[in-house]
C-alpha cells in the first residue's frame, strides 16, 4: 500500500525506526535503526550480513517498525506510527543509502561510512501492508 | 535478573517505550507506552481491558521494550535500550500508577488520568530476562 504524506512526512524528519523482526522460535527482535523512504517502500541500510535481524527477515518477512512522534495529544500523550509491512533483504548499496540517511539523521555534511572502502552491504526493503498509531498518518 | 543502575535511569528519564507483543498468528504487535520500575519489573498501566496487547500477553507472555537513548556514539549513532521479558496482566491499580508516570512524561503537576472516577484498569508487569542494546546497560 502507499504511504501516505503524513507517515512519509516523520520517517523523512529522522525519526528513528524500532525495527521488529521475529527470531526462529518466535520470540521479537528489536533493533532502532535508521529508515528511509525508496517510493512506497521503507529501506534501511546495513553494513554487515551477520546481524540477527537479517537472519530473521530472511525466515519470517514480518516485520513492525514504530517510530515517536514529538506531538502529544490534548491529555500528554505522544502521537506514534506504526508500520507493519513484509521485508526482504537485497545485496549492495548500504554506503550510499547510509550517507543519504546520515545527513538527517546525524546533520548536513556528515561523512558516512565512517571508514574507508566500506563493504556494499545489504538493504533492507519493507513492503507496507498496514499504517497505525494515533496521528494524523492513522484513519483509525 | 536485576535491572542496572544505567537501565534503569533511562526508563525513569521519561523514555518512551515500544512494547512489542506477539498476535495469535505470531506476527508482533507493537504500541508506544509509558513505563515505570518497580523493584526489578517494568510496569505500564491501561485503563480499558480490550486492548490487543493485554490479550497478546495472556496468550504468550514474550515481549519486548525498546527505549531511545539521547546519548549518541562516536559517528553520531544513538544509543538504545531492548529489554527481554516475561510480561502478566494483573487487575487494578492502573489510574495511581498512570498519575505517577504522567508527572515524568507529561510534566510535574499533571492530573492524569484525565477523567473523574476512572475504572481500576489494569497493569502489565514484566520480569526481566536479558538487556541489551549499545549503551552503558549492555555488557556486549
Amino acid at each position: 500500500m502507499p504511504l501516505n504524506q503524513a507517515a512519509r512526512e516523520l520517517i523523512e524528519s529522522g525519526a528513528l525506526a524500532h525495527l521488529v523482526t521475529l527470531n526462529a522460535d518466535g520470540s521479537p527482535q528489536v533493533s532502532v535503526v535508521w529508515v528511509g523512504v525508496d517510493g512506497d517502500e521503507l529501506v534501511a541500510g546495513h553494513l554487515v550480513a551477520t546481524q540477527q535481524k537479517l537472519r530473521n527477515i530472511r525466515r519470517d518477512p514480518r516485520v513492525v517498525l514504530s517510530f515517536e512522534s514529538p506531538n502529544k495529544n490534548a491529555v500528554g500523550m505522544n502521537d506514534y506510527l506504526v508500520v507493519r509491512g513484509n521485508a526482504r533483504v537485497t545485496e549492495g548499496g548500504a554506503p550510499e543509502l547510509l550517507s543519504r540517511l546520515a545527513q538527517t539523521y546525524v546533520g548536513p555534511g556528515t561523512p558516512f561510512p565512517p571508514m574507508p572502502d566500506p563493504p556494499p552491504g545489504f538493504i533492507t526493503r519493507v513492503e507496507v501492508t498496514r499504517i497505525s498509531g494515533p496521528g494524523p498518518w492513522s484513519a483509525d
